[in-house]
């Protein structure tokens, strides 16, 4: 129970509290805690002494404090519980709380790479089956090798950030031709944001995926299917989806989601042995996608076939080193139902089923003026239900 | 003509002028200007007032120097040009002058992304028919599309870094295994080094290349081929590569390369619009690479079929933002003949031919101890040749 007003109502009570990045008004950004319908300005905490962490709390991204590494982590965790918690530190910490509708919420952290797998059976096979039909809906490698390849990380843009309609070539019965994407589209997943890094040249462990993560975003992976149809063979996806790839505000802590490590579907045939993570767990997110303000799908985390902890594994077993800041993504989150799919792709099976809103409307792919935004939520300590904010953005013409 | 000893008969006379970052001793690291055989303390240049850019040669890295822009970068060159020619500065200068046999040179710039791309028809085509025997040698996109992807920029390391032997998965007849690759290959390419950045949803035009582009490195893109050939459909190369990629540890500038641009390759069919170059230039530098210190193959970079003003503006045409400090190479650098071919993939013919060395030893793939070299030279101004540093590593076994 926190004596912040309204938090315990709210999905942001102390059993979650995700980091960002504020602005208030002409400020400089600081790093702020999530309760309720407030920030806790933590520069301003540790400043004055009321949390300690090295004067990484005072820096305008949370890479310093993401460095620190588990202890540190857990130890300012559980000191802004206190704070949040205990009424004898309320007249020296309300005075740090300011309103969300103050703010303006920035990336939260610098990213160094960014990774994209691809990690969901269903949507795998679905892509599989739209564009190889008759064909085996996955390729050989997918059981064995955790799929994925690095995108832009230069273009990872804050929840809210609208995003321009990418230019491009794409392949037309008359031969390629150059103009806006007409089959733009999303991808609802989830990131994991490193904070300890790696040496060039070692490995890390499955086992050691906590001591390195430090949280979890949520992932808008916006693609423009026609350009990327074209130019993908061989070295895959590049400009239809280096244009933008938007993130939550807040980073939930690893520690917020202590209660929502489940089992993860078997894998079989067996994986290699260092993939072998044991327990082998995944999350239990639940995900919804809202398209103009209408849900569309609740694609269920807890499918995916590969867990973060052995993407990690397989993104560092060749030595390549971990960087703070680096954010690897899910790949598309989907169920085994169209209700569930993280992809328009999907959702209209390649276009040819059109969804329906309750206005009449139809949509295949993104039309501009639309918004997309991805919820999601997670059980949280004590049977409550903790949320992970939201990605959102509207598409603006082309350029 | 310089007044610094031997460097008129070195290919690092005035007309070169390349920058990198060094470190004497335990000092910290500052920025330099090679001239012959010694580095020009450019911090300390700054610092005496010798030559002002705002304080941004004062930095570890290039990065703020680079953001400047051409006016700036042509400023600073001019007066180093100065202070390296009028022996009257002599007095002041040479107690800046630090012998290259003291320092140690570390990465000049801190990577934002990385691509790399597949511009040269030779390698794409000689990848075909060794890949895809008995089919079209080139992809229906690949004279349509400058054809890239993005690496792993954190594992982008300067000349010199060992390269720890990487480890993963492969295919076998008996299902796929994990070990130390045992196709390790290199890939000799130039990169070019990205020093004024743009906005997101903006695309840079072919014009514009100089305005943003401060120079140009030499690359050696490390690839494990058995790892590579696995876990490359449908996403592209991923840890076949990102283990590590070695990048010399001077940045030649632009202005220094003004008489090596030259005409390049005819494109047939025509090229989308965006992509028309006028003049269509590429560089006429002569790549050399050694292995185990004999030369084995002479790249000619002029043979590119894609420019690199073409690549930028494809980089960016669906509106991606770049930003200072951004490097996109070549991809493998291979000319017509056998004996200019940038990988040993292709000098081996996909080690089915192995190379043998003048005392008798052979190679099909790279075995541990073993190092290679990149050197590079181009046309400077009046008849001079400069060269444009090296990019060496040597394998370290598996860990």
């Amino acid at each position: 129970m926190t004596w912040v007003t309204g938090a315990d109502d709210s999905s942001y009570g102390v059993t979650n509290l995700p980091y960002g990045v504020f602005r208030r008004g002409g400020q400089e950004p600081r790093l702020g805690v999530r309760i309720g319908d407030f920030v806790l300005d933590l520069a301003g905490a540790e400043a004055a002494e009321l949390v300690l962490a090295a004067g990484a709390l005072c820096r305008p991204t949370l890479n310093e404090f993401m460095a620190l590494g588990r202890p540190q982590w857990t130890a300012v965790r559980q000191r802004v519980t206190e704070l949040l918690t205990d009424t004898a530190h309320r007249p020296a910490v309300e005075p740090l709380l300011v309103p969300l509708r103050e703010v303006e919420l920035l990336l939260p952290f610098e990213v160094a790479d960014y990774v994209d797998f691809y990690s969901s059976e269903h949507h795998a096979a679905n892509v599989g089956q739209i564009f190889r039909p008759g064909q085996p809906p996955l390729l050989p490698n997918w059981k064995h090798v955790p799929i994925g390849y690095h995108g832009r990380a230069g273009t990872v843009v804050v929840s809210g950030t609208p995003v321009v309609r990418p230019t491009g070539q794409r392949a037309t019965p008359q031969g390629p031709t150059t103009g806006a994407s007409v089959r733009l589209d999303i991808e609802a997943e989830v990131g994991f944001v490193v904070g300890v890094p790696s040496r060039l040249g070692d490995r890390v462990s499955v086992d050691d995926f906590a001591d390195h993560v430090f949280g979890v975003v949520l992932v808008n992976d916006w693609s423009a299917r026609d350009i990327q149809a074209w130019e993908y063979q061989p070295l895959g996806p590049f400009l239809g989806k280096s244009f933008a790839t938007s993130v939550s505000a807040w980073v939930t802590p690893l520690d917020a989601l202590a209660g929502a490590f489940v089992p993860a579907p078997d894998q079989d045939p067996p994986v290699q042995r260092y993939l072998h993570d044991t327990p082998h767990l995944g999350l239990d997110l639940a995900l919804s996608i809202e398209w103009n303000g209408e849900r569309v799908s609740e694609p269920p985390f807890a499918t995916m076939y590969w867990t973060p902890a052995q993407q990690l594994a397989h993104l560092t077993v060749n030595g390549a080193s971990l960087r703070t800041g680096d954010l690897y993504a899910s790949g598309t989150v989907s169920g085994p139902d169209r209700s569930q799919v993280g992809s328009f792709l999907e959702l209209t099976w390649g276009g040819a089923e059109p969804v329906k809103f309750a206005d009449g409307e139809t949509r295949t792919f993104l039309e501009d003026g639309d918004t997309v935004t991805i919820t999601a939520t997670a059980p949280g300590p004590g049977g409550t239900t903790i949320a992970l904010g939201e990605v959102t953005g509207t598409i603006l013409p082309a350029r």
